[in-house]
């Protein structure tokens, strides 16, 4: 069975979440951060495998901080993104180049 | 039935996949970083909501990046993730504060 967006920050959240909620927002946003140049650095030059782990690093981080803040990643992209492109309700986005997204 | 995250990778492809390629990896990184930095002031001083839209912008641009580099979001944090923390393979974590994650 192919792993929910809710599944996964569950996950996250027994694996980290104690300490996530002691370490707070702004210590939490410094971590993801790390990881968000680290992930920057593997799409320059880095190897497929490293690619793959570096994306999930970031959406790892991108959970937690989630979590710390109490979003629902999943009820959030379904109110922004369930529709087709938020810009021009489209699939595919038919939004002029320059603009976002 | 819950998002899965093949299913919101797939329908980010469908909906951005074309001009997210056009685009390529370092100008679609850069509106992705646009994204984490409107994250960071929701998480600074946003509402519920404008946090909720946040995370759902950084989500998505995370999986466009992830398609113009053809990594699998699923694959790349159940290879990562499936088993626990990474680093002392135990849920809930039991790695040390100071060291990642």
């Amino acid at each position: 069975m192919p792993l929910t967006l809710p599944q996964f920050q569950r996950s996250i959240e027994d694996t980290y979440g104690a300490k996530d909620r002691q370490r707070g927002v702004a210590g939490t946003f410094m971590w993801f951060m790390e990881e968000v140049g680290e992930l920057s650095a593997a799409l320059r030059s880095g190897t497929p495998d490293d690619r793959a782990a570096e994306f999930a690093d970031v959406l790892a981080w991108l959970a937690t901080l989630a979590n710390v803040v109490g979003v629902d990643l999943e009820k959030a992209v379904q109110a922004k993104y369930g529709g087709g492109c938020p810009g021009c309700r489209r699939t595919p986005c038919i939004c002029d180049r320059a603009e976002k997204p």
